[in-house]
């Protein structure tokens, strides 16, 4: 917890929930007639509504993205290190929206919430939500705040993807998109990850088909395997060798099937956290999401195609060890805006740490991406009001 | 199953049991009483035992390394492509010994077979082996063979590994290593790979504790999430991408939770079959013994002093695209062996197989491959006779 808030915090934060009444018909065909959005703010909108900056989650993010929600917190949102007054994304210019999307466990309508036809909650029948979906609510969002369009919507991972989707979705409604450690469309190498992990957590007996709440348990053996899955992933091989190496737990081997590696014990511990705190269900959702985004599909494939839609200006970055999300995959969508003639600066930002960089407070990245934010602030249209 | 068998195969070979009465003390302290060893030969022992070569498996290989049980068989030995008369161990001028390992589930002792002392399968009580023991053991199988020193002791990925340990624990009896797709220990990350498979198994409910056998079944669903994911990190991103793609099992999206990519559906099928043929018990074993092999451990983390025990010439082969088992870690293994003064040739070979490249008949690796193993024949020596 902090002794007290850091000058540098957006501070004490407090979530908020809208209710949307009008249905939302989903990419798959189903619609859903209701739902919820919980989102935070940060900052101070300005007079005509043109400094908003929407930060888009990745697979296990929420909209708790900066700031505290108590002094008992023991630690803020989870990319406080570039949201706050100062920093990369300043509060002290932007107002910035962080919401969880649909299908998400943080408090918008996902699994976990109740089903206002049945009463209970949806659990396995909440729909299978895409990206596009995301966006769209998003937008929907955007409307009830009276943000016609934002300064910059940014995000990491399967954030970025939501970033492109948003330039291509509504070209008009956003001013700058940043695409941080993303792809155009998840690899088959990717997409075999998320169905290993998917597998481990539809096997665990305790999943009953996605209907574990009905049995008052949790599938918690196989979210946490999931979890030690992709939490492996997101690190590169030099991270986890400088961390961890070969060192064991005991110092000795037991010959036992125990964790003996400091490497098999941190995963575990990670895994656990996990496991508890995240609904195995919304892991599902989001990992399908993951496999299903391709915008350029209805575009003959044609990533240059796609992209001529967007109106807005591009930052792209990408980290030399991240391998799940690899620097190739960012030249490939910044190699597509340039052929599509769009305005984009690109980065490839030296790192260790895998594809958790994007979350880590690594100094030249924050420089590159706080200098393109300025950008952004100077282009603030000035004068009018709503 | 081979209509005819092929000119140049091995043929129908017959397995061969030993059963060794001499205990062997394990690296674990733990002591086997007694155990069985199954083999196979290809090729004629000449009059002096010169010609032999040892093929070491790999995690889920055996020893049926070439040729054909039965004219039923529908494919030959794991090995076919690299063994037999005119291959690059050419069984016209080797006397080749192949063998399933100690923990083994294909003959030798392990966790299915009979544990003397209780009369019951041994399960999880066979003891953890560790590469040393299984080179300890190939060494009291070259006894009874009358084989003093192999002509060659050969072998890919924890293969590779044994063969390592081969030429610094009995120096004088090998007089070539060919160390394929391996490395001098396992990284963090591979060892995390590893936790994460066991942990499949391990959590399976049908696993009871390793003792499924005495319950009437199996983990297979353990066992089938271990492989996918042992098998997707076998592969190279490269490999998928060309092999499936993001193509699509029904040719649309189904917004479903069961497999919609090709990808997924390989996995699944390759998943199911490994978990109905091979034991979890071993599966658990042999992966332990690969976190656990690092011989330089022994002598200060300096592999070049390890090394300076060998006495035999060296080949040491990598596939660019292996990420488990990567050319770097080749690598490491070549300079430490140039830097102890050691008879050393080695070639990164361009493939785009990821891991399984060791076992593939890729023309520039076989050519490599072969050409050493003509040197080695020329090295054997002739004349005399036991």
């Amino acid at each position: 917890m902090p002794e007290q808030i850091p000058n540098d915090s957006v501070g004490l934060v407090t979530p908020q929930i809208h209710h949307f009444d009008q249905p939302l018909t989903l990419r798959s065909g189903r619609v859903l007639p209701s739902y919820d959005l919980v989102y935070e703010t940060y900052g101070e909108l300005n007079a005509d509504k043109s400094n908003a900056v929407l930060i888009c989650h990745a697979l296990s993010g929420d909209h708790h993205a900066a700031g505290y929600h108590s002094m008992e917190d023991n630690k803020p949102g989870w990319w406080d290190s570039a949201i706050g007054p100062g920093k990369a994304i300043d509060t002290n210019r932007f107002f910035v929206v962080a919401l969880n999307n649909l299908g998400g466990c943080s408090g918008s309508s996902g699994p976990i919430s109740i089903n206002p036809d049945s009463g209970k909650p949806w659990g396995p029948e909440f729909p299978i939500v895409a990206v596009r979906d995301w966006v769209t609510s998003q937008a929907r969002l955007a409307d009830v705040l009276g943000i016609q369009q934002w300064a910059a919507v940014v995000g990491g991972s399967l954030g970025g993807m939501q970033v492109l989707r948003w330039s291509i979705q509504y070209p008009e409604r956003l001013r700058h998109a940043v695409v941080i450690a993303s792809a155009p469309k998840l690899s088959a190498q990717n997409i075999a990850f998320n169905e290993v992990a998917r597998q481990a957590i539809a096997k665990d007996p305790e999943f009953h088909d996605g209907n574990y709440l009905e049995h008052n348990t949790l599938p918690k053996t196989g979210l946490m395997q999931a979890r030690m899955l992709g939490h492996l992933t997101y690190l590169s091989d030099d991270a986890m060798k400088q961390k961890f190496g070969r060192e064991l737990k005991e110092g000795k081997l037991n010959y036992s099937f125990a964790p003996e590696f400091q490497v098999e014990s941190y995963l575990h511990y990670q895994g656990e956290k996990f496991s508890t705190r995240f609904d195995a269900n919304t892991y599902m959702l989001m990992t399908k999401a993951l496999d299903y985004f391709d915008p350029a599909a209805d575009y003959d494939n044609d990533l240059v195609q796609c992209l001529s839609h967007a109106r807005c200006e591009f930052l792209v970055l990408s980290f030399t060890t991240d391998w799940r999300f690899s620097p190739e995959r960012s030249q490939e969508i910044v190699d597509a805006l340039i052929h599509a003639d769009k305005n984009v600066s690109y980065a490839c930002i030296e790192s260790d740490n895998g594809h958790d960089a994007f979350l880590l407070p690594i100094p030249r990245y924050l420089d590159i991406f706080s200098a393109y934010m300025q950008r952004v602030a100077a282009d603030i249209p000035t004068g009018g009001g709503a």
